[in-house]
């Protein structure tokens, strides 16, 4: 429950709002109140009783710890959430499991395409990277605040795993099964490992499917990001319409 | 034609020679070479007339520019492609154009990605970002070695895509046809903008075909990686197999 900075200014009040997020302070550019949504979304701050502080722009460089920052940041306190509870999922929940996740641009990008693809939620399990470090947060492009995250320890996702109605799938490179001909068994948990060793022996041991996305040439894997992307678009694909 | 340092050492030497690749220096750690692999490799870059020099970790980790770097780092001279002869390319052919790309870690996906789906090579248009510093070849995890480079000016794209047979594609919000409904006509010349503001008007305006990735909620974009991984699953998948 600590504190986390970042951007706002490419979201509308309201999406944040909507997902229960509200702001603790917000921090602008001095003379940078020019739009009226710039302006409304200060006052909507305000009258939420949060703090808001206009500053320097050598201040707001400092605090965003880059040059040439949006003109406004805002605080938020970090959201987590429990463990989903099975028996109340959707017939066509997809939740994505990240195991020991390192990099915390493949972590944001991520969260981001779960956002996308409509997902329910993101498990960080073991010793994952922070989701709500800057560059997390960066990457997420605002998905930050649309998708509900857990943290939970290797254990006590194993413990919950066996409640899980559907398929726990896990991609293997010795899979026989083509990632795009299987029959998922909705929900599904869909576990990704992380970036190198891929999923430890006791996450990969509770795989009810083992799927593989066929490489051309020598290749024998892909960016994590990248490859959870094609599978959770080959998950969600059927209710993804333009 | 300048030169440019990266780790060679989860490379079988064949396959970089395949490529037409050949290391101008070798350096390794003192004491790194243990391995009848390691000692073959050396051997093999000694034979080919290179410089090869035993270097302490503290020069190696300057060298490498991070700390705990691999043993091994060897220097190679770039190697870049002119434009395809279009008469030439076989009917499946996939050629993705990347127009501006400015981050690096986004490129070397893209490029290791491109590997991994067998796409014929890449034409870098504008002003991208440079295929061959450190972190995009890091993120290529080798396949700078496999994928044939060309580096474009916008104005030289624009005077050669005209010979093209098959189609222009290009992901738009504005389509109306879904990336994975479209009966593509091949070969395929996928282009992909920068991130943020996309395409310029110049080479969105030669699309032959405009399609969309289909996304949930209001999101409107994906990581430039994500999205290109997604189009070129769906251009050569039929060509790829378990």
């Amino acid at each position: 429950m600590t504190r986390t900075v970042k951007p706002i200014t490419s979201l509308t009040n309201d999406r944040v709002k909507a997902a229960g997020f509200s702001p603790q302070t917000l921090v602008y550019r001095a003379g940078a109140l020019e739009t009226d949504r710039q302006k409304r979304l200060v006052n909507a701050v305000l009258d939420g009783g949060a703090e808001v502080l206009e500053v320097s722009s050598a201040v707001l460089e400092k605090l965003a710890a880059k040059e040439n920052p949006q003109s406004m940041l805002a605080v938020f306190r970090q959201q987590w959430v429990d463990l989903p509870d099975v028996k109340e999922l959707p017939q066509k929940s997809v939740w994505l499991v990240l195991e020991d996740v390192r990099d915390p641009g493949n972590l944001g990008t991520i969260i981001r395409t779960a956002d996308a693809v409509g997902a329910s939620g993101v498990i960080l399990a073991g010793q994952c990277t922070d989701p709500y470090s800057r560059e997390s947060v960066r990457a997420t492009m605002g998905s930050i605040f649309n998708v509900p995250l857990v943290a939970a320890s290797r254990e006590a996702f194993l413990t919950w795993v066996p409640r899980w109605s559907g398929d726990v799938v896990a991609t293997t490179l010795a899979a026989r099964e083509d990632f795009r001909k299987a029959n998922y068994r909705m929900p599904v948990l869909l576990m990704m490992g992380s970036e190198g060793p891929g999923l430890s022996e006791a996450l990969a041991a509770i795989a009810t499917r083992n799927v593989k996305i066929p490489m051309a040439g020598k290749l024998d894997s892909l960016n994590l990001a990248v490859a959870t992307a094609l599978m959770l678009y080959q998950l969600r694909g059927a209710d993804l319409k333009l």
